[in-house]
């Protein structure tokens, strides 16, 4: 897969992107990153990206211009999704990344920054993407985050595919709790059945301790799924 | 404000933290971030931060005793919120970074890797924050994204107040659109509207704009709120 970024801050993504699961996946060339600067394709000597809003208000808006050529710049490859990464787009979540490493062969994310970008990069766009309901310095985070998540999913990135398939949501409900050595810690101890050997009850009470936590921190996953079975219905 | 991050990938934030709005508010020392590594709190010669699951199943899980070393070497400072980074956790939201920004001298945040981190790290935890229902490499990117919209909002980072207040979700509502020069691209006109200099027919049309972003893609934020005025039914 090919991931373009366009981005007024190149040097935001560089030790992200070099760091940790991500790192290594790019350096295997599983994906590639490139980093596009709309203040690349400016034609004027200050390089300006921005200007004052047309209506008045606070803030600089980031022009057409730049923008368009920076995308265009790029060789376009099919399947292509060009996503604006915004506040007012659908939210990210595990079936989008899903949806976008496996369809997907190239994808291009448009970073906004200062007040907003020009409303007619609109026509470049394919689809809107939120990180959440909250405002960021820029679209550089919700990228960043819309690689690793797409990224760890593409096949060879996490070493063991059950390790994908064990983790949060992958079954519609939130994980188990993990223990490891010492048995005893500050007198808080490992819970004797997970000593037990008996892989069956092992299974049973971690299947019973992620239905009590997405019980109580998330319902909201029970009720959209239905998932309970009649066995589990003394937790509800 | 000081914020301390217990992570065992510190080089992932290294140019995060250096760049835009973000950078130059730290650079102002507006708030400080403390990386602190768990591995640095290991004491057997080949610094182990982590071991095999009790009860078993792929992957590792983070062992107590490092981040309970890298925690309590924090000068503590009051009031103090101890978050661990995790999908099971509250979700992030511009309330929550009010609150944070506002309320709390010291922040410590936990992020999580590999398969999970023992249980009993709990103990330490005030607050568990989620980015989204969706799985990261580790609680990094989580971590980051606090940092900056928690950041933001402290007083002198950005530097017109209104230009905080004139943003998404400050009012319940997603943004208006936002046009700059030229006023004709590639056949696409900024809205006449915006060109008239009639500054309450540019604040009605910018309040009917986010009104109809809201209803279109957001229908939820208008319900949450029942901000609709009867003048505005006919959106409906």
């Amino acid at each position: 897969m090919e991931i373009n970024v366009i981005t007024l801050f190149p040097d935001f993504f560089t030790s992200a992107l070099h760091s940790s699961l991500l790192g290594r996946a790019l350096k295997k060339q599983i994906a590639t990153v490139n980093l596009v600067n709309p203040r690349d394709f400016t034609t004027d000597k200050h390089r300006t990206v921005d200007d004052v809003p047309y209506g008045g208000g606070v803030g600089m808006v980031l022009k057409p211009e730049p923008i368009f050529a920076a995308v265009e710049s790029i060789t376009p490859q099919c399947p292509q999704e060009v996503i604006m990464l915004t506040p007012q787009g659908q939210r990210m979540d595990q079936t989008l990344f899903k949806e976008l490493s496996t369809n997907y062969r190239q994808l291009v994310l448009i970073c906004g920054h200062y007040e907003g970008i020009d409303e007619r990069v609109q026509n470049l766009v394919t689809r809107e993407v939120s990180l959440g309901d909250f405002v960021l310095t820029g679209g550089e985070i919700p990228a960043l985050t819309l690689i690793d998540g797409v990224v760890r999913l593409l096949p060879g990135t996490v070493g063991k595919q059950a390790s994908l398939e064990a983790e949060s949501f992958e079954d519609g409900l939130l994980d188990y709790p993990h223990y490891t050595r010492p048995p005893v810690f500050r007198g808080w101890e490992v819970p004797e059945v997970l000593r037990s050997g008996n892989h069956g009850a092992i299974a049973h009470w971690r299947h019973q301790k992620q239905l009590e936590a997405t019980q109580k921190k998330r319902p909201d996953l029970l009720e959209k799924q239905e998932i309970i079975s009649s066995s589990d219905k003394s937790l509800q």
